[in-house]
């Protein structure tokens, strides 16, 4: 069967055709004579990072594909996952089937019949990386405040250990949507030899002034939030009113308005949470966005939605590299080829993003495809919609 | 000298040729036998509004204009009026040159030598008129939470109940930017037979699926902050974190993003309040609209910052009316004449929502011209650049 005809099914991770029931596997490196160092100086001696993998390396390991996961993403990126060990109450449901299932399987865009694939949860994240909840070996406590700095070329760096680990010189491809799509990006600048194919989907090679707000709104209302205690608050109760509110915050970004207003349907639904509330709610859409903001805050940890804000923030390929335009940036890029997604509805990524990228990789004559999807969902659309994707996807990756 | 030229001087109170200094005036009315009752039926036995007035009355009355100002405006439209007797220090420097100061004055668009111009704090302000932090009689203490809820509707009743007692049954025009044009708006559909122009600029005849979701994402902001205490904080510290969130998240759809950028300048100052934050300040964006958040609390209450914004998600001409369509709702409106401006860069109010508006005027066949200026400075630009509105203001009120 094609990958397309695949995608139509419903993500349905048990489904014979996707790649079943898997388990997050765990890399540990790093000791106190080696420790790893982050872009600030920071350092930690053990660094732990919780991956997945659909598919077997080959014996000449070339047939490796990276998966780099969104802003709230884990490493369970297909198939079906109902615990993971250390992450607790966390792995809530929505997250047991991987995220792009329909886009991972055999004979799938992704095809583990060819390639093996490989998911990393970020180090700082909080679903089995190395993060803010995880315990410092000085106090015995999670380093909460204390986690260092993590910069979107950490990310990637921490990942290429994993990538020398497994004897992994160079990359079929690297592939990641929103913000995986900038560490995609970042790995591909930084280790030009290491990878063929660089596909970045909705994202960018550099942050936008509305990104950098919006962004900042969100950093500033889990700050403000009473419980949070400068990042201290995994003994006490958790910054949940703040979180929260950041995540209403970033979904307006995610989803298309038309689809919020679809979504919200007629219903005002006060939230329980809400009950001593000067505000009423008064309209569906106010009461959609409140209830997704709770929902989230039952699967997420607020020191690692700060921290990546923050990697989101201070991501910038000039400085990465010390070039003084981006088209110099992509000039060690030439041997790589690129497919770059828009989205024509994103006010997440907005298409300009991507325009500023490919003007870039034209300036530094670098092979790229830009293809734009048009969609009414906006930016979540490469979630939710794999016949957008997928047969360029499948082209590139498998016949290109 | 024309309208025009004037208002290619910098806006100066104590400008020879504007108004001068002003004084803000008092209105109360109302008794326990005779109360002012809101739409949500609630009561208040007395109310006081502070207003200010520029130029005469005619003996005929007839020569009124009513100025509504915007969600953090005041009654000081024009001139200077370096303080407001009960207001404290919310009458901080920034506001004593009136906001449209170059609009109003002798031979200006509001023609103090023709027009009586009348400016109101809006009931539920916290600039002089009942709020609030007004002291609740049974208590003796501010009102607080327990002011009564404000619609826009009350709003323009409350100030009705002025132009009653000033004699003046039909006014020569309504004029409001932003939420200010909700009201004359409101007002022109409540009471068609007591205004003939109505002057809506960068507003609309109902609310966005955006303006909803900004909006309650600045609820939430000011409802989170630790000090908010269900809307009792007068006796302690106030929620000027909420507060100045909330501000940063509207600042932004106020001033377009290109002026943010050319604003915020190449600095990036990390206030005093922020010592003990996590989050360093990484660019002169996020510093600026920080600023911005932090001094505009030094001017305002959380409370009425709350009121103002329930309002405006309140505000439904449909239910006001009873009627089923926009148009039906302007069919009332025949004898009015409208002029409509729309801010090409307005992020905040869309030029969708002035097309909409403007839809339902010609079904309803209202005369009404409709006018697009262009700017870089985004819905703000009313504020800022007389030039831009001024002619076409002189002409629909002086020479229509």
């Amino acid at each position: 069967m094609t990958a397309t005809s695949s995608s139509s099914a419903l993500p349905q991770g048990q489904h014979p055709e996707g790649v079943g029931e898997t388990r997050t596997r765990w890399f540990t490196f790093g000791d106190q004579a080696d420790p790893f160092v982050f872009r600030t100086g920071e350092t930690l001696s053990s660094v732990t990072l919780a991956y997945e993998q659909y598919g077997e390396l080959n014996e000449k390991r070339d047939n490796a594909i990276l998966l780099f996961h969104a802003l709230s993403g884990s490493q369970h990126a297909a198939g079906y996952n109902p615990a993971i060990e250390g992450v607790g109450n966390l792995w809530t449901e929505e997250m047991h089937t991987g995220w792009w299932d329909a886009f991972i399987g055999p004979g799938r865009a992704l095809d583990t019949n060819r390639y093996c694939i490989l998911c990393v949860n970020y180090i700082g994240g909080c679903y089995g990386s190395s993060g803010p909840v995880s315990i410092h070996p000085d106090t015995g406590k999670p380093f909460g405040r204390e986690f260092p700095t993590v910069m979107i070329g950490d990310i990637v760096d921490s990942q290429m250990r994993l990538l020398d680990h497994l004897g992994i010189q160079t990359l079929h491809a690297v592939v990641g949507g929103s913000l995986g799509g900038l560490c995609a990006v970042n790995l591909a600048v930084q280790y030009p030899d290491r990878v063929q194919t660089v596909i970045p989907i909705a994202s960018g090679a550099a942050v936008s002034i509305l990104q950098r707000i919006t962004n900042y709104e969100q950093i500033c209302a889990i700050e403000e939030d009473k419980h949070f205690n400068g990042g201290h608050y995994y003994e006490g109760p958790r910054p949940d009113r703040g979180l929260a509110l950041a995540r209403m915050i970033s979904h307006k970004t995610f989803v298309s308005l038309e689809m919020l207003e679809l979504r919200a349907r007629q219903e005002v639904i006060r939230p329980e949470e809400d009950k001593d509330k000067w505000y009423w709610l008064s309209h569906p859409v106010e009461s959609y966005l409140r209830n997704q903001g709770l929902k989230f805050v039952k699967r997420f940890d607020a020191n690692t939605y700060l921290r990546i804000m923050d990697a989101w923030q201070r991501f910038d390929l000039l400085k990465e590299t010390g070039k003084a335009t981006l088209a110099e940036v992509f000039d060690a890029c030439r041997d790589q080829r690129y497919l770059i997604f828009s989205i024509d509805s994103d006010v997440c990524f907005h298409p300009e993003l991507q325009d500023e990228q490919c003007h870039a990789l034209r300036k530094a004559g670098v092979t790229f495809h830009h293809i734009t999807v048009h969609s009414e969902k906006g930016h979540d659309s490469f979630l939710l919609e794999p016949d957008l994707f997928v047969p360029h996807l499948d082209y590139a990756l498998n016949k290109g």
